[in-house]
């Protein structure tokens, strides 16, 4: 690994001291450069919205111990002046119409695994749900999750126990690539059950933070990480939540970066699927229970047709009212004359007469020497 | 019984020949009068649009056989002559846009037992759904049935396996009323399995039909009683569907007459729920899991909620700032001078004198010798 140049430094330094997204401090970077912004910092001459925030930690300069730190993990900063940077899903930040300085794109972000960041978010889906699970939540986000990652799509999630490790898990089973993006360094395993679960994921896709390497976990963490998993994501999958959930703050964070939100239904008799529930009466999510149902949502492919329906179309769909109520009179079995069915499906019988040939060419009706009967 | 008068004949004998709605009938019943119409169609000269249908029947006036036989079932014909006729639900056949000649209310119908049926069906909620119903589906509608027949309301459904009759044991059980509406006449017990429970459902409520006695099932009566459950009803819930099911029908019928449609979801696993997440996910029906989100949905438009709120909100719609503001510094009862109201609202005095005059044209405040108050 060769030594960090001024810039990756400069960026390592203000991610760190940001802690999260600044919106006026990413403003100040495009305009004046991310060395500029960084000397300004360390000066004490900043005066962006963020610089009382900045003020308490300037002196804190840890981006060369930071960035020696992750790439022993085996990891990397990738900031906007690389290539891998996720710019066009980062762009949705700036169509927010009202929003606070740390409702912004991340300053940078802290990377462990091998895989580029752009080409794995190219196309992803979130999913994302409660930490309690029920076994029909683990095993609707296993179907959904394999069946995306067997379709090439990216999944992308939490690290927490239940909906999101499921995922996470069924994508590594079928041989796909994820990215579970962290509220705390990238070097910490957490929670620490899923130690292994987070090496597998690095070592075939990515996990990710906005925050530098030691950061260690916190509930503000948490929601503002939730807003990166919406943003990296062409579209959010919750499969199960209760009634109050942080997958539905990630739904949020979805809906305000016009991102297709789903919801998977369960039984209303399960606390699990509340959340869902919710959201989709609200309007805040719309129903998804299959991967084919999440790509309708999120994926400018799959011109394929539902085609459920012509698995369930029964023969009498699209017959005319008058052939219908024909071979609706037809007793099931024996057979009867034109005169009779005419009185039974109160059709005049000269119509009768030109329906049943017409039934006959749909297979639907035979004539016999003592009249009609259904094939 | 008494025997039946002339008027009476002459709409079991439409009824009968009808074997279903006729709008054009029902029009030129409304225009001439059911014994001139009567008395043209078995006449031969009728000349409506349903004309042709009628003729194959024309000759056979069962009318007071008919009314014989419902009678000695324990049943009779109601008519729109009839205090019990539920014409206001039925009035929503009026408002549909497009309408085949059989997209009509009922002519008459036949019924089976001794309530009323204005008063029966004038707080009712339809609930319908598949045959092949899950226990989650049939546990399900128990709790949602018999909570709104706790709550007063009655339950209209059909008669089948499954979701209907879980509906209706689940109100009998809880000493509610319920409606079952029959593709079939009154008199035939089908399916033949619910032979007691039809007789249950009459002793304490309705089952009723379009179709005389003696009339035998058919697809496109179970069709054209789905339109009856849904006119009746003040709104549908659909509890289990398969993707292609009879309930959907029932729920297009109630979109139709502008009745509100609920689907409860289930697991995306369960073929029993497919149907009622693909009303859900196509903006066909709301998601409900309980009676009171099925009240919520069904409740306003019977006034049985308190919506004091929604109808003050409405009144104070579209007026300026001013006069929002005047109206609120007015106490809700008693008397207040212009001053005191300028003081409270935070209004100048003139403008105070200005808008109470504009509230008064309103309709929302009056002028006392004391000063002004609430209207």
């Amino acid at each position: 690994m060769s030594e960090p140049d001024d810039r990756r430094l400069a960026w390592a330094y203000l991610s760190t001291l940001a802690q999260g997204a600044s919106r006026s401090l990413s403003a100040a970077i495009a305009e004046r450069g991310v060395l500029d912004v960084a000397e300004s910092v360390r000066a004490g001459r900043y005066g962006g919205e963020l610089a009382s925030r900045l003020a308490a930690r300037a002196h804190l300069d840890t981006a060369a111990s930071d960035l020696a730190r992750v790439a022993r993990a085996g990891g990397r900063l990738v900031t906007p002046d690389d290539d891998e940077w996720p710019a066009w899903q980062l762009l949705a930040f700036d169509t927010l119409g009202t929003a606070t300085d740390t409702d912004g794109p991340p300053i940078a972000l802290w990377v462990w695994g091998e895989r580029r960041l752009d080409e794995l978010t190219e196309r992803s889906v979130g999913i994302v749900g409660t930490r309690a699970a029920s076994g029909y939540g683990e095993h609707v986000t296993t179907e959904i999750a394999s069946d995306l990652a067997s379709d090439g799509w990216t999944v992308i999630s939490g690290a927490a126990f239940g909906v999101d490790a499921a995922a996470h898990r069924a994508v590594l089973g079928v041989g796909g690539a994820t990215v579970a993006v962290l509220a705390c360094g990238v070097d910490r395993a957490y929670p620490a059950a899923h130690a292994r679960l987070l090496q597998r994921i690095a070592e075939t896709g990515l996990v990710i933070s906005e925050y530098p390497p030691g950061t260690t976990p916190a509930r503000y963490r948490f929601l503002a990480r939730n807003r990166v998993i919406a943003a990296l994501s062409a579209g959010i999958v919750v499969v199960e939540a209760g009634w109050r959930s942080g997958a539905r703050n990630t739904a949020a964070w979805a809906r305000r970066l016009s991102r297709p939100v789903g919801a998977v239904p369960g039984p209303v008799t399960s606390a699990a699927s509340q959340g869902c529930h919710r959201m989709i009466r609200e309007g805040e999510a719309r129903l998804v229970g299959t991967a084919r149902d999440v790509l309708e949502e999120c994926g400018p492919l799959l011109g394929c047709e539902d085609d459920r329906d012509a698995l369930f179309r029964r023969d009498l769909d699209g017959l005319s009212g008058d052939m219908t109520a024909v071979y609706e009179a037809l007793p099931a079995s024996g057979v009867c004359e034109p005169a009779a069915v005419a009185e039974s499906a109160g059709v005049p019988v000269d119509r009768v007469r030109a329906a049943l040939p017409l039934l006959e060419l749909e297979g639907l009706v035979l004539p016999t020497d003592e009249g009609w009967r259904r094939a």
